[in-house]
């Protein structure tokens, strides 16, 4: 945060707004990361009932995964922060409060197993799309604004979540949907 | 949508729950077009504001090209209706509104213009990667049902998307982007 932005963000604080401005580039980028930070957190919590939900075992399997990974990539966005030297927290984040809100809208329509199953596979990338956009942007940000360093941890968490979003594809076409479609 | 699921929706409708359960893959199908047709049309409804906002010429010119896009790909869903026999319309779609919802939060918060048009270019691939995540997976579901030519109005649509999506990383790294981190 420049000096000018963290006088304009105490001075929001001061008169109650709760929320700075986004002056810089550098700060947009900090944004992003609390954004994407919020995001995994959210996806933490609704990876266990999507586990739950799910039936088929190579589904179970890559989201049993996914949640191990997801652990792993908070402490990625962490260290991003560390070598920003900002503090790690979040922002509101309502795109994927708005993909999950939806993900349980649908699962709880859909009494079959099977057509649960292509529902939550579905619904998992969509949360991916959502990440492989996000950190997409923050490495090509992070670059511009010299960290390669923030940029090469980003890296790995993009990479896994394209590395899930393919392995849904994968169980989807390969007996997922054509179970859900008998 | 099977007679049997047609009994249950007027069961709902009568019992007043105007949400019928999803029982088949044709009806998770049909969901999710109506799911993608509310979002097309919320696209259409928040393009001209981020037309407005954007500054640098190249961004503003995306824009514009993809709202005409957009409209030619409101009309292939409604072809998509057309063949399915069903009636086009829409269900609420929490994430296309929590995307746009943050896209908007995060712009009125920018008042230099080029991080503005960075912050743009982003929040537009946010989108375009819902929408490429929805595409792909109603391509698979068309296929699975047998409806070729279903899939293949929609594979026109998730091309533009792709297309955008790259035109969008081609225009962030090719100048927006550095010019915002001066």
């Amino acid at each position: 945060m420049t000096l000018r932005s963290r006088d304009k963000h105490a001075k929001g604080m001061f008169m109650g707004l709760f929320s700075a401005d986004i002056e810089t580039m550098d700060d947009l980028f900090v944004h992003q990361l609390q954004d994407i930070y919020y995001a995994e957190h959210q996806i933490l919590k609704a990876l266990p009932q999507m586990i739950e939900k799910a039936t088929e075992p190579q589904l179970k399997q890559a989201f049993q995964l996914h949640l191990k990974e997801t652990e792993n990539q908070v402490q990625r966005i962490k260290q991003v922060f560390q070598l920003r030297g900002a503090e790690a927290k979040g922002v509101d984040c309502p795109a994927i409060d708005g993909i999950i809100e939806e993900a349980d809208d649908v699962a709880d329509e859909i009494p079959d197993k099977d057509v649960l199953d292509a529902a939550l596979a579905a619904a998992a990338q969509a949360v991916e799309h959502y990440e492989i956009a996000r950190y997409g942007t923050l490495i090509a940000w992070a670059k511009e604004l010299g960290r390669a360093d923030c940029a090469s941890l980003l890296e790995k968490n993009l990479e896994e979540e394209k590395a899930a979003d393919k392995k849904l594809t994968e169980i989807a076409e390969s007996g997922l949907n054509s179970k859900a479609a008998v």
